[in-house]
């Protein structure tokens, strides 16, 4: 994970944003503390966890005091602390909304776990709070900051495949703990969809640019299995986009680890396998001349997410991936799951444009 | 194209099966002629074309002579022919009816190219002509002959990947030429997906044993391309099998050269790409432990298959895949079809049962 | 194995340029026989065995009669035979020398296994016997005429790679009968190295296109087994070329298959992974944008074979390997089993220019 | 980079071993740091640098204060520190013998930057220095602490592939700066040998765990390119290992980046492509079943050396590559510049044995 050639000096503690890490579960304490410490533009200022053993431990790694660590009640404490100018959220799903209105409320920036929330009208709420609170809120969708999936999107987008026609996404893996938060509905908002089907979704409307029109969706949970008494195992979506592009998904919780995206164009095809990984990700670009994979840097995707929100809080420029990318990826899952329970098409509402959810460009976009 | 190490001798011409082949297309002068030439069971006896001048040229390759060659107005001259026992046909879809129905008067049997027909009821006539005739049909795929797909069956039904949940299959390429008769809805009766569509409809059918319960599609037809005047450019089909398991399809004559297949078990996954082609297949299983790529001949499938046809002809046996089991893929493809017009997901007939179209397994089974 | 698409019709019999097979072991059967039958411009028209039964098989099963098949010592016969022009020679390589002198005496055309003999003197004797009889020599170096070397050899040459500075190959496989003709001194005039590593000698020299100026070598022949009484069972060897450029090769009769070639330039690589094998050939191309492979056609590369000699024996021209090629590569090996038994560097016979000791290009050049 | 599943919590910052970072170049920077800052056992405590500015940058960035950085004649300063346990020497390599020595009489342990020194002799003094001083010497070889490799070196030892054979390494890139530290001899010792070939060296060895018995080789300084004034471009070496097994080696400052092990037994091959490289490794295991990749963790490798050598200060074993390690590549890259000066094989010291130079196996032996 190096620290980028032109730029070997990380910004000093003081000038990096600071950040309060709400949460300290497995993504946390594997994923996003480690990327903290290696950013350039963010730093870790404070924990909010009730768990006091767990977060004074991680509070001596990052070389935080005792006084750094807030139990969730306490976390309006956080307002007077002027080293504290955004909250990343990294609760269960449900407790997003409620989170990023109180951190709304203090004044501080939010970057929220996807998925933002766990339907579209709590996460509309969501947005209206930060906006009318004036504060920025992205959602952590960490692979449309990488340069993989940048370069899919160039290649789609650029012209190189010719007329995009068709798509297929595949995200699942196998969750084996009946009692994990991910298997409650009341705390997830649904299974494998909403986790990491999501991914499916979104890559999907990030490498085209445009919005869903229908949506065909069936699901399966097995009445047999204890994990699945909740939420689904699996889900099929079917996408229809602008002028017939149709995109296959897949996404479960029942199946052995498997990350892939195709885009199928008149000239040529994209394929990431796998794509949506933390590290390893693979793009082939095939057209009339051959098989080619673009040599790319392997970034910290947690480093280059939590940079870009860090020089937004900066700017002050709306992120790449707001809170309006996140309510849209849950219309769409709503409508997913309405589809799957009714056994019908259901149409969405038309977002016609380009990139009509998204903001500023990240810096993986000029690569 | 090796012959078989532990058995270098072919069979003299003598004693092999005789063929017609009836249709002198690309397929058979790049494909079925050559595999027919290296095969061990069978032999080209006889050719059969209006284009005289063709015809000759292949019976002088193939040392034949001219009165070999046959008019599609003399298809009946073949009956007096004993060396002739069996018959391949190679035409437009929409003729493989009549001709296999002459062949099963002339007591020939048949090997007739898919699809078997054009729909259900007229591949069911086709079924029922050769029993009353007493004469073997089988519908010419390829890909249920080869080591590759069988051990991909082999993985997914003998336990290695768990319990199967998911499938993932695409197959398209491009078309360019708006007058081949694969563009004609009269003579091909559909477009991509009677063609290479068939191909995912197949083998997804073939890895699993088991037939799909209901279907979901939806179909691209641009309007302002005139290749797609009379067929469709792209189909993408969900088929539902028993137990939840789901398959997700593409097929497109739309798109640059794709032909993949992905199996996603409990505890692995099944990959092959590419699958379909006539040669260069791959196949990767992963599980826990990594990724392996079982070291399989790549033999000529036309031969493969040949030589299958041959043995059922000396041996009386039932072919693997016999016309009823393509006229179960009629069965599945008008119903996609439905589904595409009506929007609606559409049931089918329920068969109960594993391989219950299919008749002798081939040699590539045991390997 | 398909005919080129756009020259579907196979010449007649009759024109092909008709060849005696001279040596039905394996490769006759499992090869070059399969590659006759489909080739455009070669046919066999007689087969030269001391196994009559066998002879008998083959001649049925290529339409010819039982006097087609020749006994060694009636090899002569042939002569009269106006639609043999050419033979190859496919035959132990202690007895090519004598085989291919005898043709040369009745006038016939020359293709001849590798290694074209079993040392440089013993090869230049049948150079210049096929240059007094006025008959074409040409060693049957396959690699040579594949699209998949060729375009290794152009991405070398034309400079896509930079400077090129070092090579590196390795052609190893497992030999496990003692028995077996190469494993004789005598009748195979060495191991591994003139069997094997001769693909990695020679397709160096052809994708550079210069010859090397200096060898280093190193042989083992394990006493305890008794595979390797006669004949070395590994070689590593370093060829010295112009400019600095080294090549390091590897072969062996005692290791799992591999096969491979790489090629170290200032700006990219090219890697062929298998390279030399008769099928599944894999070539990338890498630099500073990324790893490319080509897209290219896996032809039958003894039919390519096939065809360049016949299209010689028509036009007269020197074929791309002749036998002065063969002649250079024992030259080089000669030199290496003498380094290996001095434990000393061997300095070559200068041979400035390019593709010195070649003639006329094959089809696959301009691919 | 993650944490440890099973061992979420790094120790706190007092209860790690601190290290002063002795160079603050490009690795240093990109690498070291970053290692450091997540890893388990080992923390930074102090930087030496003679380029204040970059100094206090960095001591920011790690939340050290200024007073931790300290110039290279107030080294000595260290001896007090009594948090400063360890140092990693990360200068030319021609100022390893002394900052090592400085550093053991300061009874502080040293992890020095491969190649040990600039020769073998060097070498052994500073081996002979830290056993006087009674502190442990480590050499960075991060490669032997890395799962992959070590999944290589059990594939050729646990017997998976037949007998040993062959091997055949490739380590090269393209090092464009004539004014480069690297590219001094007397500040190096040497080119690609010492700076990139030594990882081909080393991890032969490392994965047969036998020593050479000879060695030949040849290199390439070209007279006309300003950036091999003093140093190689290219360096070609053999080297014999007991029973006959030979491995082949190029390295090279002159061409596009490549990194490749292959090892050739009786009955399998292992194949890393890349090898080497700080991240994105790749293994391949084939035998007569097939290929295998098994899904190992990319680990950051400089976490994974930092922490076994702080383990090592804990525990006050021997480290597994230790300096005597370093000693004897020197030894015969020693031998390999006399063989390329002379043109002659040079025969090394034997050193009969398993793993002779080597101490306590590090975590990755065990996965």
């Amino acid at each position: 994970m190096p620290l980028k050639p032109d730029l070997p000096l990380p910004e000093s503690e003081s000038r990096r944003v600071g950040f309060a890490i709400v949460g300290l579960g497995q993504l946390s304490a594997e994923e996003l503390i480690p990327a903290a410490r290696t950013s350039r533009h963010a730093a870790i200022a404070a924990l909010v966890t009730d768990d006091e053993e767990k977060g004074r431990a991680y509070a001596r790694a990052l070389d935080l005091t005792d006084g750094d660590v807030y139990p969730y009640e306490r976390f309006e404490d956080l307002k007077g602390r002027e080293d504290v100018e955004a909250v990343y959220i990294v609760l269960p799903n449900s407790l997003h909304r409620e989170y990023v209105e109180r951190a709304a409320r203090m004044g501080k920036h939010v970057l929220c776990e996807k998925p933002l929330s766990v339907n579209a009208g709590e996460a509309q709420a969501m947005v209206d709070a930060c906006k009318a609170a004036n504060v920025l809120l992205m959602t952590a969708y960490r692979c449309q900051y990488t340069p993989y999936h940048w370069a899919a999107r160039e290649a789609v987008q650029g012209g190189r495949l010719g007329r995009v026609k068709l798509l297929d996404s595949i995200h699942g893996q196998s969750e084996d703990d009946p009692e994990a938060w991910r298997m409650k509905q009341r705390l997830a908002g649904g299974g494998p969809l909403p986790d990491v089907g999501i991914y499916s979704l979104n890559t999907v409307r990030f490498v085209l640019g445009t919005e869903p029109e229908w949506v065909f969706a069936t699901l399966h949970q097995p009445k047999d299995d204890p994990r699945f008494r909740e939420v689904e195992e699996s889900v099929s979506f079917v996408l229809g986009f602008p002028e017939g592009v149709v995109a296959n998904c897949l996404t479960s919780y029942g199946v052995h680890k498997t990350a892939t995206l195709r885009v199928l164009g008149e000239e040529g095809t994209v394929l990431m396998d796998p794509a949506f990984t933390y590290q390893g990700l693979s793009l082939t670009i095939s057209d009339g001349q051959g098989d080619f994979q673009p040599g790319l840097p392997d970034e910290d995707q947690f480093g280059l997410e939590f940079d870009h929100f860090a020089q937004r809080v900066r700017d002050g420029r709306v992120p790449w991936t707001p809170g309006e990318e996140g309510v849209q990826d849950h219309r769409i899952m709503d409508a997913i799951y309405e589809s799957a329970r009714t056994g019908q098409v259901v149409r969405l509402q038309p977002a016609p444009g380009r990139d009509v959810f998204r903001g500023e460009k990240p810096e993986a976009a000029s690569q």
